[in-house]
């Protein structure tokens, strides 16, 4: 009883956040991952970066702060999407030696408030903590297995992503200001993971109230230069 | 330690679920809350169904069991939308004297887990548990003060019931299968809580690829007959 009351900055031992930053090189989606924190007993783990959240702080702080003390990252806009709750989520076998390691009850369930991020990958050099082992940055069509239930973490954070993506036209900043249809068609492929027909894709973005063309074309190039368009945010119906 | 171990029908102490039941009828979007269960010490207060997680089950059993152990209501698709998370969040003096009455340790931390539905109100008659006090459907833009955190949760379910109203097209299924751009209106009007300039919302369906006009006009009507339309789900881009 009086440990929720004493040890404010005390790790909570039944919640934790977990972050899952996707990374877009204009060629491959990609997704940070970090190696856990390894004592030499057991092989290491990739894993999403995460940890237990403190008494005192939010959720949204626990993320941000979890994700800088363990990337070195900052400034990224982290969006909660889920939580995983599944009571054996950190039960598996390939986990319970690291657990042994570095927690106080390792048989205490954890439920984990899952975020999510879309950033221009050339924006950002993760760091690892001196702690930590490696952080890198891994196409999400090859991810190997990770700790815990976090490959269900990532296919879930794939899947809003994709949502996101489609309905609430995020992803433009990934994109210069002036784009060609060319461009948006290659970040819609990479994003979504599927290909797309040329034809189908520009005869959908006609009905498009979102997408406007400019009187301008490209300069520079040494093909022949396409219609350059912008993006203009949606009015709701 | 050893609690976690043995007692796996116990409620953690710093997870809970809960749910925010949207219900249409017709008239009016509603919200299903209910009375606090009251010792007789302290004022009830108004509140969402909800309450501590089991160690052995997952959040959504959780939401579905609370449902149902509170208000009867069964046989609803919960949606998980958010974590609320704010250190301070059961603390708030008016709800303190409530939590020394039924909780094992009042002062531990409670992130809860927020599910949300929407139902057309006519199908379901929810009934109090008998230690809760009555469970009432009100109007969402009568909400009184609640319990906790609940006027925020409820705003939250509000927001998103609205942005996959619009973007998902979902609550179709609060029409009958063949409708009138009237009854059409009147459910955005109702779900989004705004007026909507007839001949804008017009002019909007036209370009929708998922409202289709059919060869039918409404009969027995003492009214001009007004065509019928259809809902189909929209394909992807």
């Amino acid at each position: 009883m009086a440990k929720s009351i004493t040890s404010l900055n005390a790790p909570n031992p039944n919640v934790s956040v977990d972050c899952v930053v996707f990374g877009f090189d204009n060629e491959k989606l990609k997704v940070l991952l970090i190696e856990q924190r390894n004592t030499g007993q057991f092989e290491a783990q990739l894993a999403l970066p995460g940890d237990l959240v403190l008494e005192r702080e939010n959720l949204d702080e626990a993320a941000t702060r979890v994700l800088k003390q363990l990337t070195h990252l900052e400034g990224i806009y982290l969006k909660q999407f889920k939580t995983f709750g599944d009571p054996n989520r950190v039960n598996n076998v390939k986990d319970k030696e690291w657990l042994r390691t570095f927690r106080e009850d390792p048989a205490a369930r954890v439920i984990t408030v899952a975020y999510y991020s879309l950033v221009k990958l050339e924006d950002y050099l993760p760091e690892a903590a001196s702690f930590a082992g490696k952080v890198i940055w891994q196409p999400v069509d090859e991810i190997p297995a990770l700790a815990f239930d976090h490959n269900i973490i990532v296919n879930e954070a794939l899947k809003r992503l994709r949502e996101e993506f489609e309905f609430k036209n995020i992803g433009y900043e990934l994109l210069p200001k002036k784009f060609t249809l060319s461009m948006l068609q290659t970040l819609h492929e990479i994003v979504l993971g599927v290909k797309l027909d040329k034809r189908n894709f520009r005869k959908k973005l006609k009905n498009s109230t979102t997408i406007i063309a400019l009187e301008e074309k490209q300069t520079g190039v040494d093909h022949k230069p396409a219609q350059l368009f912008v993006y203009q945010s949606k009015t709701l119906l």
